[in-house]
Order: C-alpha cells, then sequence, then structure tokens
C-alpha cells in the first residue's frame, strides 16, 4: 500500500491504481501494511511501519522530515527539490531590485499621489554572492549575469562545475559581496552559519537575502547588524520562526522586505512538484532508482 | 565656442579648454560664435547661431529636442542614448516581476505585521512582447531569456539581427503576448501607436509596461482597458503628462503601478553619459565623425 497525504489525485491513480490510500491524516491507515508514503511522516510513526521503504516529502528542502528517526533508518526518502527553483531566482531577483531601488518609496509616493523623483542605484556591475550553488542558486547565477552583476558563490561541493559563477570562499564571499543571497538548504551545517561575526565583515552598504530556509542566519544578530547599520538592508522571504510573529521587530525596519516565505508558491511550483511524484512513483512501481534522493547526513 | 548648459565639468575642460563656455541659461550668450552646444537648445536660437554645427543632446530620447526648427536645420544632433539601457531593463524586469507577483500585497501586509501567503504567477514560460529593440529593448531580452520567457518583438528596421528576440509583427506581438513593454522612442510613427483598437486586441490577462515615453500609449484607452478588464494591468514610468498631476486616475487603479520617469535616475546613468559627452567632445575637436547621431526623419 502505498500512503498519499492529501486530496485524490486521479494521475497518481492512472499510474498505480488502487495500491494507493488517499488520506488527510493517519487515524485508520493499516500502518502494517505501508510500503511508501508520498508525505510527510512523522518521526514515531516510522518504527510502526515495518514494510515501509520508500517516503516522498512535498518540499524542496527536508529540515523537516529528517526526524532522528528518519536519520537512523533505512528508508529512502526523495525530495520535491527543483520544483521551486525558478520562481525563488524569481523572488531573489525581485528582492534584490526592489532594496536597490528603494521600491517601498515609489508605492509611498503613489498612494500619495506624488510625482517623487529620485537617484537609485543598478544592479548592473555589483557582486552578487550565492551561498549555496544548488537548483536556485544556479538559476539565480544565470538570471544575474544576465543583469551584468559579478557573480561569486560557496558550495559544499567544492570543485563541482557552476556555470556563471566564480567559486570562492565563505570570507570573499562575506567581503566582495554587495548582496548575499541565502539559498542554501538548513542542515547541521549551515544553521546559524551567518552570524554577527559575519554580518560585522560584510560591507556596511551591503544587503542579505534569504528565500531557502530560516535558522541560516541568526535573527538576533542580523537584527542588530540591520540597526546598526552594519549592513544595509535586507530581503527576507525565509524566516526563523514562521509564520513570523505580528510582534517581531523585522516586520517595521524601514531597509527590511518581508516575504512570508511565499517566494516559491506559484501554480508552477505545484505542477512540477506533482510532475517528480509521477516520476518517482512509476520508478517505485517498475523498481527503478528514484529520483531526488535526499543524502541523509549531508541534509538535502 | 563650445556652449555646455549646466555646471562646470573639469572632465571637459580637459579636453576643451577654454573653448567651452558653461552656463545654465542663454543670457549674455555671444550666440554669433557658438559652434557647438552640449544641452537643449530652444529652436527659435537656430537661426541665431549661423555657426552652430552640432548639438548634444543629455537625454536619451530626442523628442523634445527635435524642434520644427531643428528638423529643417543641418546642424547634426547626437544624443545620449544608451545611457539609460541598463536600468531601463532592470526597471522593466522589476515592473513585470512586481505586476506578476502582486507586491503591493505583500508591502501592505508587511506594514500590518500580517502573514498572508497566496499563490502568485511566474515570469518563466510567459510571452514577452518588447516594442523597440533599441538599447534598452535588446538589453531587457537579454534579461527575460534568463528568466525563461518567450521573447518577441517588433523593431523598426526589420531584418537587423535582435539576439534573444524572435522578431514579429506588430498584431502578434498583441495576440500572444503576457507582457507588451515598449522602450521605443516617441516619434511621429510611435505617438499614439497603443490606442483602443491594439488594448482590445491584447490577452485580458496581459500586462502593459512603458518604460521610455508617454505618448506611445492613448492614455485614455489605456485608463479604459484597464478599468475595463481589456488589459489585467500595467506598469508606467514614462506617462503622457508628466509629472503625472496629482489628480490622475493612473495613481489610484489597483492594477498599476506608476513610477516617476524614473527608471534610468541612476549614477550609472549620469557617468555613462558624461562619456558619451567627452567622446563626442573630443571627435568634435578632432574633425572624426561623431557617435549616437539621430536621424532626424526617423525621429530618434
Amino acid at each position: 500500500m502505498i500512503v498519499v497525504i492529501g486530496k485524490h489525485r486521479s494521475d497518481l491513480v492512472e499510474i498505480a491504481g488502487d495500491q494507493l490510500l488517499f488520506t488527510e491524516g493517519w487515524d485508520g491507515v493499516p500502518l502494517d501494511s505501508v510500503e511508501a508514503v508520498i508525505g510527510r511522516v512523522p518521526g514515531e510513526l516510522l518504527a510502526r511501519m515495518p514494510k515501509l521503504r520508500w517516503v516522498h516529502s512535498p518540499a524542496a528542502g527536508v529540515d523537516a522530515d529528517l526526524s532522528p528517526e528518519m536519520l537512523a533508518s533505512d528508508v529512502v526518502l526523495t525530495s520535491s527539490v527543483g520544483n521551486g527553483a525558478i520562481p525563488l531566482a524569481e523572488h531573489s531577483m525581485l528582492l534584490m531590485l526592489m532594496l536597490n531601488r528603494e521600491v517601498p518609496r515609489w508605492l509611498k509616493a503613489q498612494a500619495e499621489h506624488r510625482w517623487e523623483r529620485f537617484t537609485h542605484g543598478e544592479l548592473a556591475g555589483l557582486t552578487l554572492g550565492i551561498y549555496g550553488l544548488g537548483h536556485s542558486g544556479l538559476d539565480l547565477a544565470r538570471k544575474a549575469e544576465a543583469f551584468h552583476m559579478r557573480v561569486i558563490g560557496v558550495r559544499r561541493r567544492v570543485g563541482e562545475p557552476s556555470p556563471y559563477v566564480e567559486q570562492v570562499s565563505f570570507e570573499t564571499l562575506l567581503d566582495e559581496s554587495d548582496f548575499v543571497v541565502v539559498t542554501a538548504p538548513r542542515t547541521p551545517e549551515t544553521a546559524g552559519r551567518f552570524g554577527a561575526a559575519e554580518f560585522a565583515r560584510m560591507k556596511a552598504s551591503a544587503y542579505f537575502v534569504c528565500i531557502s530556509r530560516g535558522g541560516i542566519a541568526d535573527d538576533d544578530a542580523l537584527l542588530d547588524a540591520l540597526r546598526t547599520g552594519q549592513i544595509a538592508g535586507a530581503g527576507l522571504d525565509a524566516h526563523g520562526v514562521e509564520p513570523l510573529p505580528p510582534e517581531s521587530a523585522f516586520w517595521d525596519l524601514p531597509n527590511v522586505i518581508v516575504t512570508p516565505h511565499n517566494g516559491a508558491t506559484s501554480t508552477g511550483t505545484a505542477r512540477r512538484g506533482e510532475q517528480i511524484v509521477r516520476e518517482n512513483l512509476g520508478r517505485f512501481l517498475s523498481g527503478q532508482e528514484l529520483v531526488n534522493i535526499v543524502d541523509k547526513s549531508a541534509g538535502y
């Protein structure tokens, strides 16, 4: 039996027929018979599904799927990584343009019917530093190259070729970037990677953008850097605590643009995610190797 | 004598020394001796400068420089075309992203500390139609290609190669574009080119963006198309009347983003404009052919 968490999908029925059980929750699911799950599995249930061989996460980043039980088990975990890469790269460019051009100032003037011209920056000629050169990071690099930016980046797997990007050390990324954009997954290695020392090292004119996961930046250190002018501003789609609480100081900082972890919430992302599930479901049934297998030790 | 309208520039003095007269206005300028003007020349003064051979406009679009007297004269007119191409292409991408993602909705939610997620579009896969494939149009095409858009366009000089762009008829541009972006100069040929019939022909889901000059769209027809849902929205940096009057209906339309002819107002644009002046001043003094010579009959 293959459990699908969520609504009925006829495209999956076409592939796997009555082997599928669609459900919104776990009540009444015969755990003994479950061989695969498309959806998130609470860690405590893993030990109760002896036949389980495969779990597919609807998320691109699997930090919330990697329970201690999942880390310890032999179950293959696949992800939807790549489904949101393009809209996340679009969102990164949007946030960079908005910060570079002080867009909120124009929208305020529009609301007040004021013709307020001012001199702003341009992205051309600036240096973009990308932290994490996966699907979204590489697509972002391609876009930034077309914006005539210098593109530098760091990735865990040093030496893997990255078109449009000059791979540099983490220190060089901090020293030379006019925009640091975090596209990395949250893993034990990346969590808290941007703290007080890192923000202090960045240029005072630089912006910090995060479109992947909160917690890679230390939010207290980031707030401090923004308030004291150690960096010029931030564009934040991913946050340490989500939803961002109403009392969070991030909302009101004049040099911060907050979006609600919404950068990839497009119909295209949903469509590509569904395609990955179909692909893997077919492969699972025919015994082929799955795509998007998570390296549990790396965390993505 | 070479008249420079504007502030003293030591970089020009280095090239032309005491042949230069810097002035903010025309009072007291010995018109009889003027051989060249860097700045705008009122049409009625042209006949009073018998030695005038060259006028350089500080603008990229010279519609305001082409007085009837200038059109009729043999004086060579050069422009600053190209100086703002890159920031205008950046502004076009910004407006497209903002319209595609309903950015004002996020900024409003941020101001109210609300975590409001919604499904938005992505530019990838959409068709961009560029009206005018000059410096900014071609740079925009390159950017849109990196955004995985289909790029079509029309230009006056049919057949001139345009990388990243499929050249189509004006009708095809209207029929197939999800975004129409106007980057053309205002000329007798382009003025009023987008009227009621053209907006009616566009997709109801399409957006109209103008970053070059007002008056290429008929503003009344555009307002009507926006109010009746013939098109989905607009991003307007250039306007038929500038400054846009406080009573203009464009300010308050929910599906319109207004910026104050400000897309290219960057330090980079100023720097590139100064470089063009230096280049042409040196060429003028040494008798070489000037760059950026305006085709007066074409209007740019």
